[in-house]
């Protein structure tokens, strides 16, 4: 397939799905954007944005014709939308998704896209705590790893197209095997967010006993706990969906704070002082080798 | 007492010592401003950078004729350096701190203080990840708050100069009993940082298993663990000077987050968004409330 496509579609225009249409309008991927969603008002503040070039409310119809399909809605309404749109589908298209968890989408993905029609996972690995169209972000995506997640199964020539589209608008790509993405961001991203989560509710806690807890947001207490600050209904889903991986990292994280509990309680400062080493010393590795994401 | 004081004397000049001596110059809180330390070249760097007018190596030598003494070095090096100094102290002379930890501190300032002296314990709620004079931070204390921590024994009079000094640089003062100081610090600044520490070294342990892990500093992983790479030494102090008060916030954050793990485990979504969305609310109405800190 040439690029410029003649039409993409991208349903559910977000923060992610709305920054998209305008980087790859702005980057000539396709010749025009059609967007989708559930909420006009957020529709309209993407045509106004630049993101997306008209709106329709029809899934169906925001797919017909159109060559590429980036799903970016609620994961959970992915396999109803895959057979909402299903009989529209044009021969050969392709749909790809933005979803921070892999393994489930990219089953439903498989199982459900029509014969003569492909799918491939795809992860961009940047976002804000914001959501919604009137928070578009331009350039989101330059320079930011996008990992698609390819497997047996996957058509080489829809993974080339997907993996085309990102590069124009400045994502650098990875493939990883669903799981492999689904266990490492599990690591990296979703224990994070339990932890700021976690970390938010605890001081909350604290402040019902004491009320001037809440009044000190000292320490890095504004950036430890930016990303509570996200969507709690996508969190949710997250969580549910990678539940396995995500357990398994709380347990490490469990272990490793039981640890530094026992070394305070017993006045071990030189377990304490290489612990904390260890972690300056770690943080400033995965700094290095990783290109930040959002 | 009146301002500008003849003399000042910081003992410690690493960022927080040198970018105190800075405001406290540029403000005119003292005509002179010694600086004292162990390490020559950091000192050097501090009169480079403005931050004090000279320095000596010898502590009693720092003190003799200062009004105003700031303890800016170790927590652990204070009482040894309270023992050296008393006797070069002159009459009237008020020495207060910057430590992080108030309710020790305290303890070994109004003991170790001598007769016709005083001690008033102080703790600016500003700070960054770096250290040494190399790190001066312009304005670092403006606007920001500054906990004193009297207790019945603190002289009047004396209290009235410390707060002088910090409101004359632009920082927002409050009083606070040590102990209360450290159990609200502990929930709101030890645990945020133990929480850093814990994340990067889990991370880091999943990561021996599968380096790919190391790569992706995603979904805000920088942010969260910023504090992680804090002074070790400093923290490992921290901690083991509010071991009670730290245990017992680790306790509650370990609480939350073996609910959330459960929650996830048993994939009770509703009591997980419910507990997003609290920290989502909570997060902001500390935000709202409180100063930022560093």
């Amino acid at each position: 397939m040439n690029f410029p496509l003649a039409k993409v579609a991208i349903i559910g225009v977000g923060m992610i799905g709305g920054s998209l249409g305008l980087a790859l309008k702005q980057n000539k991927v396709a010749r025009e954007i059609v967007g989708c969603g559930r909420t006009e008002k957020n529709l309209q503040n993407a045509v106004a944005g630049g993101a997306i070039d008209r709106y329709v409310l029809d899934p169906a119809q925001a797919v017909a014709d159109a060559e590429l399909i980036f799903f970016a809605a609620h994961n959970k309404a992915f396999a109803e939308t895959l057979k909402l749109i299903g009989p529209a589908l044009k021969k050969g298209a392709v749909i790809t998704d933005v979803g921070s968890v892999k393994a489930p989408i990219v089953e439903i993905g498989e199982r459900l896209t029509p014969e003569g029609c492909y799918f491939v996972g795809g992860h961009p690995i940047a976002g804000k705590e914001k959501s919604g169209a009137i928070n578009l972000v331009d350039g989101l995506f330059t320079d930011r790893r996008c990992i698609l997640t390819p497997t047996t199964k996957t058509d080489s020539g829809a993974l080339a197209l997907v993996r085309k589209a990102w590069e124009m608008i400045g994502s650098i790509m990875i493939e990883f095997d669903p799981h492999h993405h689904d266990r490492v961001l599990a690591a990296i991203s979703h224990l994070p967010h339990l932890i700021a989560y976690t970390l938010v509710n605890a001081v909350g806690e604290l402040g019902e006993k004491d009320d001037e807890v809440l009044m000190f947001p000292a320490g890095g207490f504004g950036d430890i706990t930016r990303v509570a600050s996200s969507n709690p209904e996508m969190w949710r889903d997250i969580f549910l969906m990678n539940r396995e991986a995500v357990v398994e990292v709380i347990d490490v994280f469990l272990g490793k704070l039981q640890r530094l509990r026992g070394e305070i309680n017993s006045e071990d400062g030189e377990a304490l002082f290489k612990d904390f080493a260890m972690a300056k010393k770690t943080r400033e590795t995965i700094l290095v080798h990783g290109t930040p994401g959002g």
